[in-house]
């Protein structure tokens, strides 16, 4: 179950004294806003990635150094994906995220420009909250190697090109078959990940503090072939059972890999979750409100 | 989380003496089912409703017994529904219930006819496991008083009636608002309830073994509505915004309660499991797979 | 298929002198905006149901009199279930309706109130367009005896009472057997009522313009099976095959109607069809965008 | 509106002299079955495709010669995918297909093995019904210019690769905008396509005599954006309006081409159908209970 105390990092004692940035590319705003905070916490010390030091003024990062080491807070300067990125940036370090919105509200970035210093100034004196997101580990393995191995904040999607014939998902739960998929491809998302792809798949919405793992095949032949919200201790395994050709496994959306005929997708509950600030003006009831219209 | 240890009342170690059989009504197999259980284990000591004892040659209950008082073991001899209705008449007294399907295979009554013996021999000298299954306790608050208070291991439906008008049902989430669905109605449904009306209504199918409450709009107008799987220690309420007339409260499909504007119905997790015994050949994905077709 | 001519009752060429006006009962706007009209157009001569002829102060219809055989243009002033009940009013007279929407844009009631006198102007000057919308006639025989006939816009629905069993809903299209629905009920729409009650059961979008009946089951039991989009000269059929009790027809959304087991509901196009007064400044895809929020 | 007429070329009086067959590759039932139908019809002339011929032990057609032209009815083994490749090969003469399935019953191939030559005795005596199917004709317009031109009996599919980002498809009716779908891809079928892809993808069942456009979107990201159905005289038209990159247009899941941002897919009725010779022993709606379950 997840836990809602603050990240064992940023205390409300603790004093911030690192800062990690990280910037939508191609983005000039987000460049502007990142002086703007720099300009207004002097004090503080500012991090951001190899590939962006320069465009922010920053020094880089040394090649072995992770952001999530030498930080105490990241700010991030984007949409949603900016953020599963800077995530997957923090290694499993457990070092609280403030999503900062550019434009229109994201699931993950809670925070618009206008409520950025409020919120900011409260974080740095302790005064904020942090919603633990649950993540997954994905292993692939092929003919019995591990080849692949990583985490997720949203989902570990197996899907085929536009081209490609359907495969076959076999589905697995603690090794006890559940179905074989015959359909475009298959869904494992994180509660989080539930209002992402899975959504558009026609997944249920689940709430980020039920740990739990959900299952949607993508445009299944059987119509009968429902998302499956599966406890989030089971062991999820998806072996490609058909001859295949042009099927990729995506991690986070970010990450390609292209997979072979009897590929098995292991997916579990990782033991690192993602320590989102939350914005104390708006709930996740209200971003589901607003991002899927529910007012109108 | 739901703990899969054998219930208190049936442990390994024990011996059953007493057992409750409740049978279909209208159902003549059922009945003759029952009489070849009593001709076999004749040893043991039967009791069934008051409804059914004369037909089965059984001395009735008294009028303040429960059935869950006095039997260690309850074999329920027909659908889905009557092991609800089953489930229902032990009061939340941890007996542990065997489901015997007459025809089909059911999701709760997982022990067809030619399994029966065989699964009962076991039972009785304690080779056995039991999937105990979360219900939802329920709450009808009407002006500030509680005028209805049930549990539930399905579901709880508000339900309009054939000439009514669409109702508002405001749903709030530990008291945070969450929408407002214009539907014909609202589920909130257990995990053993996702396979039941939900299902139909277009919701997730929820494993039995994550504690959670499912809560799924019927015929929403608002196409953005999905199914929502909240936590389990969260209390959800529905109130009634709008004028209605001919709107009803239905607890598992067995009790109506007809609602008044205004009216607010709470559903939270009950401190009470339903224990079903499991079939050994069968398991909850392949129940899955045969009521859903998958294999076809 | 629909023809795009403008309707016999109001050519180009013709002059209207008798207008008819229907307010939705219980909206003073709407008393309000039937005066407004009064006044501009002191050359016309108005009519209006008995039922608020004297709110209008306007002299009732005669008891035998139907608003479609005296005028030669419909107002109606209210939302999509008002322009339901005038176009019901008309009893297939092919006058042209010009409906006003006092609030939000409806799927039916094209005009808001800024472009009122603007179009009706221009149609009181025949410079107008009328979209023909197919209709549906329905019978209910119940041994073997029609005992009600009658015509809609939107949609027939077969539907259960909240706390009635589901029933067994045999279709047939010209005799030939389809499947049984077993559901909360069957819905039989026009292309117009597509963007009504069946959608929100689940059914996709039919163009106005093609003709076609819309069978969609209401929470079916069978996940299969899907919305089906037939023909426009075929017969629908649809036979109550189990016992029923609390099961009612409604005409669309209207009237309702008590239904017993072995009723059978026929469904066909009408003859007779609703002559919409297109608002140039408004199509029908801009609707659906409109009403379906696809621009956000 | 679909004409129930026989086709032109193979009409009751009509003698059949010339047959063509059409085999799934790698299937030596398929074969075995040709060479069964050639021994039992010794006075007939058959003829097959270049690739098959010498398996067959028939004469290869010459290099510029159609099947279409040189026989009056064609025989299919295989499933539904190789009655479209057949129906393809016969670029448009109307030639009646007469579809054998060598497993499973197909949508398309509605003639069991057993039922095989009691059928091919009455079509090859001119006692047969066909059943014209409509087709679309696919255009694709790049920079101006019609780049590809193509017929379909299923679909047209515009879908991303496994790795792709969501493309942007921008919806137009006889140039009049729709909506623009953000979406994996967008379907475009004939009612013969909507029990096909479009079906997995959520939309409706379409029956094929009733001429009509059907467009899905693919796991869209607006969840309003249903499926349209629309009259069969429009032009439909999706222009890809966002940069895209591993973006394809899939003919009837046979033909592959990359698509570029701008490029413009318009799709119409075509003039040409498709022939099917209907099984007497099994309907339309008999075969969609049998492939989507309906009757269990």
């Amino acid at each position: 179950m997840a836990s809602r105390s603050p990240s064992p990092k940023l205390s409300r004692e603790a004093t911030v004294k690192t800062v990690g940035l990280i910037v939508k590319r191609g983005k000039p705003e987000a460049v502007t806003l990142a002086h703007r905070i720099r300009d207004r916490y002097r004090h503080l010390t500012f991090l951001t990635e190899q590939a962006t030091a320069a465009e922010l003024g920053l020094p880089p990062l040394g090649a072995n150094e992770a952001l999530g080491e030498r930080c105490e807070l990241l700010v991030v300067l984007g949409g949603d994906g900016t953020l599963i990125h800077a995530a997957r940036s923090l290694r499993g370090h457990p070092v609280p995220i403030l999503g900062v919105n550019l434009g229109r509200l994201g699931f993950l970035t809670e925070v618009p420009i206008i409520d950025l210093f409020t919120v900011l100034d409260d974080v740095l004196q302790g005064r904020f909250s942090v919603e633990p997101r649950m993540k997954l580990s994905v292993r692939l393995v092929r003919e019995g190697a591990r080849v692949l191995e990583d985490e997720v904040l949203n989902d570990v999607v197996i899907n085929k090109g536009a081209l490609a014939r359907i495969a076959d998902h076999e589905l697995t739960v603690d090794g006890e078959r559940v179905a074989t998929y015959k359909a475009d491809g298959v869904i494992v998302s994180t509660p989080t990940g539930s209002t992402a792809y899975a959504l558009s798949a026609g997944g249920p919405i689940v709430h980020p503090a039920l740990d739990s793992i959900l299952v949607s095949p993508i445009c299944s032949h059987a119509l009968t072939q429902r998302s499956l919200v599966l406890p989030p201790h089971r062991t999820v395994s998806i072996r490609l059972a058909s001859e295949v050709a042009d099927v990729y496994l995506t991690i986070d959306g970010q990450v390609g890999y292209p997979l072979q005929s009897g590929d098995v997708v292991e997916v579990q509950r990782s033991h690192n979750r993602v320590h989102l600030v939350r914005n104390p003006h708006v709930g996740y009831f209200g971003i589901l409100r607003e991002k899927l219209h529910w007012g109108l």
